[in-house]
């Protein structure tokens, strides 16, 4: 051992006690003939003092930042104190040293705050990975992990391992595939997720499985997307939602208690998707804070069963309200202050690409009770109080209003809320809420096909009282247009996602077991008897077998860090993280393959013309 | 939830109890009016009694082997107690019952001696995962990961993932490839193993990793090989092997005692990687028994430092001894007494094309002190005497002698030490010997290149009297007869394997980190500069920003559960393992892709004619 202690446990309890210590140089600092060294391991640092008589050797070896050197010495208190790091009260006098390897000057500093641009900390990831924040993430995770697998162990979960060399069975996402060399022509497919293989293990009565498991897609990037990432995969067999949900709010909360420290008592709340989408626009809603959205305007073909308020705004020849499918509201608290200029800059805001809208009307509901709004040649003051009180806007506040299609209007509205909730400060790093969001759709309309999608997967079961309405109706939508009145619109999802902080963290449901259900199923995704059956024939045949009824779900593993370490980029979760293009540009793969290789493979590029 | 209980926690103390149980039928048998059903799941077997009133409902909807129920009603204490299992004492009194799930009739019985052969139990694999024998193995599996990481956690190790789809770097074996959609023409690969990154978190500070982890090669698959397996995957920073040993000795014998209740006490034994040659012509040899082999002769090129008897059988006009390069024996313990059919018998397997010897020399040492031998012709009594000597015979045993080329030789005795082990009862599968075998040759020759190539891997350090002999020669070999006189050839690697009961479970080795010697390794092994770079350019790199000293080593976990569950098979031990072709015969891959994918990744396929 090139050490007896690390850089991060000696104390004043220590002092006089001969020690070696094998670390990073952080910093040198010379004053006069002494020389100060902050030495870094993982577990700390400890400032070593070479005394005058060291000087020579230091000058004949000059030490310099991210250095390795072995000091050996004894513990003596300081005189001047440091007492915010653990071992600020004592130094190393040392009394010899060794060079255990140099370092050349790093590309970017090693500090919290680094010089170094996004680019070049991925190309020397190395480096960047001894940063105290990229290496506090990274405990973090496994911290998650660890706490998670504890959980996991003691409700009797048992981690199985699935296969990564799978068959390819492009549903949803782009599988990658690998060509099999054994089996020339052939390709297995990386997993997308463990689904079918943790359905099995119900069928094979394991009971209760878990895995934290990489899986692949290979899909376009998005900012925060990987093509290989983490997931928390759990399945139990003989449950119900309730059952379900009730294990993994445990579960989440003993991670707030291990890895944070946070007791967090209330039953975590719920809300269906319908009332979601309605109250916030949005299936995965930040509900920190209130600004729930109101309804003046909808078209009657969507929430059949919510009211709007569309008397209040009607017959005023306001045509932009007239004209429109939805008029949405919300009102900011305590902003109806607002210059023109700053209500100016929220409509700029609301009128990017990335939100799409055409203007924005806002009603000021001064703090003495009068109204003061960009539509007063509309409405009058009694008018717009009475849209303040639809939108329950209290004196103070500042309504926001959008109008337009009903799909984008709901969106963006969501948009405009989550800003404002930013703006306002409502959205804490360090406070957390969660929430079941239950009772999804089972499918949603492909325009383009005209026909139905899974919007989970194609194994969600629809919920108890729907799955004779799925079994009894013909899945082809013979009228696109009244697509919203196929019986299928209407079925519910026994799915359920967890939400934290406006994050969607986890997902599951509960599965179908049954055969004929689950050749419906894919029958109403548009896929042959015989598509079935080459693609899923194995699962098709287990039902066979005695399937006991199961569900379970998966949390993202990189964002559940990410949000938990205040984070909203999961790359800084990842020890090595692809770029944007795919590219891990420390290792610069992918890279071409030789020659020797696709002979072996027997497969050949087919580069289109660029 | 399905239940209330079950199937394995229900007890005479429960008498009386309202529960409700789900599960699988086991058994169901009728005796007159009442029908008794065991009652499965993963915790065990509940017996079911279903009294006269329920009869017409059984009738009704008859239940057969594998059907999934639920059943509720109260426990009472048997009359007719089974101790054999721990529910034993009670059963349940059926008050009402529900098929959730039927089963057609399973291809093969679910029991621990099943009726399926090997290729049907791999296609209905959900099947045979259910049986009793398969379970124990996924729980044990479960079981020794469980153990692993506690152990490392306590130890300050961090599980840190490392990446899937990495660079192409084929040295050993070879890669698995993915053809990279969005950089059309590039394919990242699978990683053989995380060595590199692993390394490079010693690099970046990590001090202490660890990763339980799914490892890929493209091999033509062995027996008891898989495409993909799961290694336990370690690496320290500033150890010495001594480091190493210590700590990962105190891993296994923890699995030991967590997984199997055994209390390994001893120091792990060690033993140089030329004395396990030299004294059982293996390099991960059985040591649960003695029967060292004795060499009679041996060419002066190898084991230099050790002596041989050839004075002993020289001189004889014995030509197949004489002509030789090598004449290896051992004792067998209490086998003087074979029979002529059983002498000729061992020959014959000697024989036999895996072991390549052309005959076999027997010499029996009687319980009386006198000699038999199938050279009588050739050593008189007196020489017998002094040849059972040498091979440390005692009266009763039975010597056998090969003979041939060296390396040929001396692995056919190990064979057929380990051959004569098992037959006299030596190789007990419940008793553990661990031994370290240390001071491997870093490099092995190649013979058609003429070249170095590594026997570990080219990040193993030479053991540091070594390293002076590596950096100042050169490696070219310039005359391929006289391959052992070069120095490279007497370097020793700073590595070490651990060995179980005959099987290599782990290995690993103190790394190169500092970029001279790590270039001067690339080059001895035949790579240019030009490819050093392009292959191991971020490793080189890293080296010159602060690379401490480290090492470590990896475990097979497969492997290592198979030989603690006393099986020889892997499969066994893998929840989906692949047949030995390469195959998953439940999924049917892997399999052809669509068009679509073909185009969207640009390649094509390149057919050799069959």
């Amino acid at each position: 051992m090139y050490r007896t202690h690390t850089c991060g446990e000696l104390r004043v309890k220590d002092v006089n006690m001969e020690i070696t210590l094998a670390g990073w140089v952080q910093t040198i600092r010379k004053f006069g003939a002494i020389t100060f060294v902050d030495l870094r391991d993982r577990y700390g640092i400890t400032q070593l003092l070479f005394g005058e008589e060291l000087q020579p050797e230091l000058d004949a070896n000059p030490l310099g930042r991210e250095f390795v050197i072995q000091a050996q010495g004894f513990i003596q208190e300081r005189s001047n104190k440091n007492m915010n790091i653990a071992t600020g009260e004592i130094e190393v006098q040392v009394h010899t040293f060794k060079i255990l390897n140099k370092s050349a000057v790093p590309p970017f500093t090693i500090t919290d705050e680094t010089d170094g641009g996004d680019d070049l900390r991925m190309k020397y990831r190395y480096l960047d990975l001894r940063r105290n924040a990229v290496k506090k993430n990274l405990e973090l995770r496994y911290a998650v992990s660890r706490a998670t697998r504890n959980y996991l162990h003691e409700n009797n979960f048992m981690d199985i391992e699935t296969p990564f060399l799978i068959k390819s069975t492009p549903e949803g996402a782009r599988d990658f595939v690998v060509p099999s060399r054994m089996n020339a022509g052939q390709f297995y497919a990386l997993p997308q997720s463990p689904q079918t293989f943790k359905q099995l293990l119900m069928v094979s009565g394991y009971d209760r499985y878990y895995q934290i498991v990489k899986c692949f897609r290979d899909e376009d990037l998005r900012a925060d997307r990987q093509p290989e990432f983490t997931q928390i995969d759990c399945e139990m067999a003989f449950v119900e939602q309730e059952d379900i949900l009730n294990m993994f709010e445990g579960l989440i909360k003993h991670i707030f208690h291990e890895v944070k420290g946070i007791h967090y008592k209330e039953k975590v709340e719920r809300m269906t998707w319908e009332d979601a989408m309605w109250h916030y626009g949005n299936d995965k809603p930040d509900i920190r804070f209130d600004m729930k959205i109101a309804t003046l305007k909808k078209p009657s073909s969507v929430y059949i069963n919510k009211e709007d308020h569309a008397v209040l705004i009607s017959g005023a020849d306001f045509k932009v309200f007239d004209e429109a499918e939805a008029v949405l509201a919300i009102a900011a608290p305590g902003c109806s202050e607002y210059t023109r200029k700053q209500t100016d800059e929220i409509t700029e805001w609301v009128k990017r690409p990335q939100i799409g809208m055409k203007g924005m009307v806002f009603i000021k509901c001064n703090a003495d009770g009068t109204f003061k709004s960009s539509v007063d040649k509309f409405y009058n003051e009694e008018k717009l109080k009475a849209i303040a009180a639809a939108t329950n806007a209290a004196a103070g506040d500042l309504i926001l209003i959008l109008a337009g299609a009903e799909e984008r209007t709901r969106k963006a509205t969501s948009e405009l809320r989550l800003e404002m909730g930013k703006r306002r400060g409502y959205r804490k790093e360090n406070e957390f809420k969660l929430l079941w969001v239950l009772d999804f759709p089972l499918f949603e309309y492909d325009e383009e096909g005209n026909r139905w999608v899974a919007r989970h997967h194609p194994f969600t079961s629809p919920k108890p009282g729907d799955i004779e309405v799925m079994i009894s109706n013909n899945p082809l939508i013979e009228n696109a247009e009244k697509y919203l009145e196929h019986p299928y619109a209407g079925i519910k999802a026994n799915a359920y996602d967890l939400v934290l902080n406006g994050n969607e963290i986890g997902g599951g449901s509960i599965r179908i077991y049954q055969r004929p259900l689950q050749e419906k199923m894919f029958a109403a995704l548009g896929m042959s008897e015989e598509e079935a059956l080459h693609k899923f024939g194995f699962l098709l045949g287990a039902f066979e077998y005695g399937a006991p009824p199961h569900g379970g779900l998966a949390f993202g593993f990189d964002r559940l860090c990410a949000i938990l370490g205040g984070s909203e980029s999961i790359k800084d979760f990842i020890a090595f993280p692809k770029n944007n293009s795919g590219r891990d540009v420390m290792l610069d793969a992918p890279s071409t393959i030789d020659d020797k290789q696709f002979e072996e493979l027997q497969i050949k590029l087919d580069l289109k013309p660029a």
